[in-house]
């Protein structure tokens, strides 16, 4: 069995956990905070961070989660998420770079840093400067999606792949900490409907992270 | 012909065009400033940064330096670079994440900030406490390295592989801007002494940026 290593606004562990949902694999949870890794998290992992992934019975340890999606993309066939021609798997990967680097670092690090570390750990009030820029860049980047869901059917292609899993994982962290306002934003906002109402998407949106509550429209499916 | 948008000092392009070489596919250079990425970067990729590769006569355009790394790999079967099992595989990944992430993030990061940008755009002189404190990290990341040569043939395995391509990479940008003490880590420098001997890095290594000079050691092969 494998036990992911997370914490339930990782959005890194989130693209994981989808892939895991929709490939079908079981796994359990084991909570780390990203202000305070333990001694075992970096143990597994240099890097010190979530998401890592163990199956202890086998001695695996796989982390980084993009090389843990490639692994599960290249040992399990169903639901392959990483498609297409060599042209088409090089776009699916750049989509997947855009929203784990830009998304994250415009967006969702802002946003983990002045609602949950701030609130949870140093115990200061948000910067609403900082908030402003990060939904003004959230802003900037739906506008891309948008875009993205005009011009094909999924963010990647012609199909769900991993470019989907990436985005949406960034933006459900964004629009628990309330910095996503869909207005404006009908294409990207459809989109993110049908992928809130999978089966992989529903176990996510009920988790909650302590003290921090979700704006009203969270888990809704036509929120 | 494939065109490499890149800067000569871009830890990422370098790692890009260290696969290039490696698997025999010619390119050209053309340069960026990345702190002015130019209208046609921006319309080639939407991260607006380098690496960019476009093949224009197949009107191909790659972005993201893992993303093009991968693609190579798929199409070039010379010179492998993500070898083995699926968790060697997922290895070598997480190698060139804690490099491409990590390592610049530490170390390489803020030494292009305070004595690339610093100099040739902001026209203010570098921090020294920020120069300190990214050559102590850059210690211990080159600890890790002595523990994985200790370890291994290769960072990534029994083969050289794309991991050792992308800590290369980190570290000959730190080490052109003065950000390595190579005292005390025999092995790294042993390992990154046969790197730099290798033809793929010899361009590299005797390219200029601007008025920034690197120390006298740094394209010695013995250095």
């Amino acid at each position: 069995m494998w036990r992911l290593y997370q914490f339930p606004l990782c959005p890194f562990s989130r693209k994981v956990r989808l892939l895991l949902s929709e490939k079908g694999v079981g796994y359990e949870l084991w909570r780390e905070n990203p202000w305070d890794p333990s001694d075992g998290l970096w143990r597994l992992n240099a890097a010190g961070r979530t998401p890592v992934l163990e199956d202890s019975a086998k001695g695996i340890v796989l982390a980084d989660s993009r090389a843990i999606c490639e692994y599960f993309e290249e040992t399990v066939d169903r639901a392959a998420m990483i498609n297409g021609t060599a042209a088409n798997r090089a776009e699916i990967r750049r989509l997947v770079a855009l929203f784990d680097e830009n998304f994250h670092g415009d967006v969702v690090a802002p946003l983990l840093h002045e609602r949950m570390k701030k609130r949870l750990v140093l115990r200061q009030p948000p910067d609403s400067r900082v908030l402003r820029e990060a939904m003004k860049l959230a802003h900037e980047h739906l506008e891309y999606i948008d875009w993205l869901v005009d011009t094909r059917a999924w963010l990647g292609g012609s199909t769900m792949s991993l470019a989907d899993l990436a985005a949406a994982a960034q933006i459900s962290v964004a629009d628990y900490l309330g910095g996503i306002d869909w207005t404006g934003h009908e294409q990207s906002r459809g989109w993110y409907a049908v992928f809130k109402s999978r089966p992989s998407f529903r176990p996510l949106l009920t988790e909650r992270m302590e003290v921090i509550q979700p704006p009203v429209h969270y888990a809704k499916v036509d929120g």
